[in-house]
């Protein structure tokens, strides 16, 4: 595995594609999610589905979270051994083989786990897993997630049969409203799940199953979640880095304006006429499943398309144009799956390689 | 880097996701695009930016390619290491750094390289590299490339000042032409890159300039390149793998019909209601820059949208519902970015895992 960048190096002599973390920026948005909540009781457990990196969850953790969230059983794997001691896959786990790596992980750390089905339930139960699991309430995604009230209360009874299992909470994450431009479609939507929340929290406790956390919410809506009051646990994940689809949302008092800190350089490799530039980052350098990146500070520059290997940058007249050579700075469209494109973080302060960080769960989708 | 699967394991067994090669689909294809051949002079370069990976590179010299091209020097390297001694990077190379490594491979095996400006060719001059130089001729593809006549000679012409750099020929490749869905439209495109190529030709040969290979051609078009008898030598990547973008081309005679080879595998992971289940297998899974994947040989199951970890299926009414835990082969909407997510192919015949072989090349962008 190639080092993509030597440490001491400047900015312009790093060789392209190559994925850089701005330290300033990082840094920043950490501090700027903490502040955001000052006077909530509420925890904060970042995704680590966004950065794949435990040096970044280290220090996630660090600035006050809890713990790290990840998608999958082998994401969470790379956590453990990168020395998180807490990690929530905040998802289904289904199959033999993933719940047989799920069980190993729960003797090492503090291992949480979302389910919605009771096959699924009775699977995990005969797996000797020591996890505590979480119901997925569906809350408007329209993805995973049993329905709240009594079907979410017959998957808590399915788990109270288990002594290894240990009932947690309810995972409830708006993954749809995230991306809703406006602020106040998003707080409707967050009302509909909080209300969903609410109901099912209610008939917990009729039912004396007392429901300790209840844990979701992302970048675009958390301050939303807090504000509720439903909430116990926060997951936001895309707030380290930003990218160009979530600079497109309306960004407001109760949320906090987080800073770039997640670019592709570039080089520009052909310059086939005077209103465009080539550059050498296309698709597999940039994930442009929800749109382009952007040219970061250049006006007039526009990144129109990408093919595999290539993006064609449109230059408005009088524009600065970019000479062959010349090195751009793109702000992916999407920064988790643009992450999974790279084995490295090229981590810049001030024009300079500071550290270098291994991405290790690169790839990790099992 | 954890192996995906064991030889000799049944594909039931794998866990997901996995990209699947299916050996005899893959081996008919290599011999499909041989046979379409014969008769022809025309040599076969196949695109090793599709699958990044020495072992295919090799049984496609096999069956009677003559080197493959690549789109990076990264990837070329991964080819020389893998054994390939014949490798033409079909792509513009600027930028200090990625020169001297050029250089450096031009040493250990036979490298060609393409151009568009005069200042890179004079940067190539300086680097001490041996190399074959491709004049990259724009042909309608609007990305990189010199214009036909005049602009391309006076580049020959600066090629020509160097003793180590030897002009190679033209690199004519129309990539908007290949997913044009009607067969004549792709052969009006293909028409006019031919009138581009065959009055660059005439000028060079006038000023005593020989043009030893004409080289380019993607799967969806390279009969009409053949037939048309302008070029020299072809760069099909996909006909290997095939992919759901492809197979909605117009696939009709003088072009044959290749299979589907690849899969990523999944797992049914939640079923949250009778009209829809959820699949371990979203957009790391399988690129969805040209759209979704779709669901193999399973009628009435539409992969209809893709999140990072999740993929949505809706289930037809009447349609055989897939339970929790089945396994679905879903053909990725486009092969190369999805193969770029991938460390290992998991290759398998008649039903049974019968070799790994690594993507050497995966995340090769420099």
């Amino acid at each position: 595995m190639r080092v993509p960048a030597s440490i001491g190096q400047r900015l312009e002599e790093v060789d392209t594609p190559a994925l850089l973390l701005d330290l300033d920026a990082f840094e920043k948005n950490l501090f700027t999610l903490q502040s955001s909540l000052k006077g909530s009781a509420v925890r904060v457990r970042p995704h680590a589905k966004t950065h794949k990196c435990p040096e970044i969850a280290r220090r996630q953790i660090a600035a006050g979270a809890v713990g790290v969230c990840c998608q999958k059983v082998s994401e969470a794997e790379a956590m453990v051994e990168g020395g998180i001691g807490d990690v929530l896959v905040s998802n289904e786990v289904v199959g033999a083989q993933k719940i047989a790596r799920l069980a190993e992980l729960s003797r090492r750390a503090q291992i949480g786990v979302c389910v919605d089905n009771p096959e699924n339930i009775a699977a995990l139960r005969g797996s000797n897993a020591e996890l505590d699991v979480y119901i997925e309430l569906e809350v408007g995604m329209r993805r995973c997630g049993v329905a709240p009230g009594e079907p979410a209360l017959t998957l808590a009874k399915e788990i109270a049969k288990s002594k290894k299992l240990r009932f947690a909470g309810l995972q409830a994450y708006h993954g749809r409203a995230q991306h809703v431009r406006s602020l106040a479609e998003r707080r409707t939507a967050i009302q509909q799940a909080q209300h969903a929340v609410e109901e099912t929290k209610r008939l917990f406790e009729k039912n004396r199953f007392p429901c300790p956390i209840v844990t979701g919410a992302g970048s675009g809506t958390y301050m939303l979640e807090v504000q509720s009051g439903a909430w116990d646990e926060i997951q936001p994940g895309s707030y380290v880095f930003m990218d160009a689809d979530y600079a497109k949302n309306e960004w407001a008092a109760p949320l906090p304006r987080f800073a770039h800190a997640l670019f592709v350089l570039s080089t520009v490799m052909s310059r086939p006429g005077p209103d465009r530039a080539i550059v050498d980052a296309g698709l597999k350098a940039s994930s442009v499943d929800s749109g382009m990146p952007t040219v970061w500070q250049r006006p007039g520059l526009n990144y129109a398309q990408a093919s595999d290997e290539h993006g064609k940058i449109e230059i408005a007249a009088g524009a600065a144009a970019p000479a062959l050579g010349e090195k751009l700075l793109l702000v992916p469209g999407h920064c988790d799956p643009t992450v999974n494109l790279y084995d490295w973080y090229v981590c810049v302060r001030a024009g300079v390689v500071e550290a270098l960080w291994p991405i290790t769960a690169r790839g990790a989708l099992q």
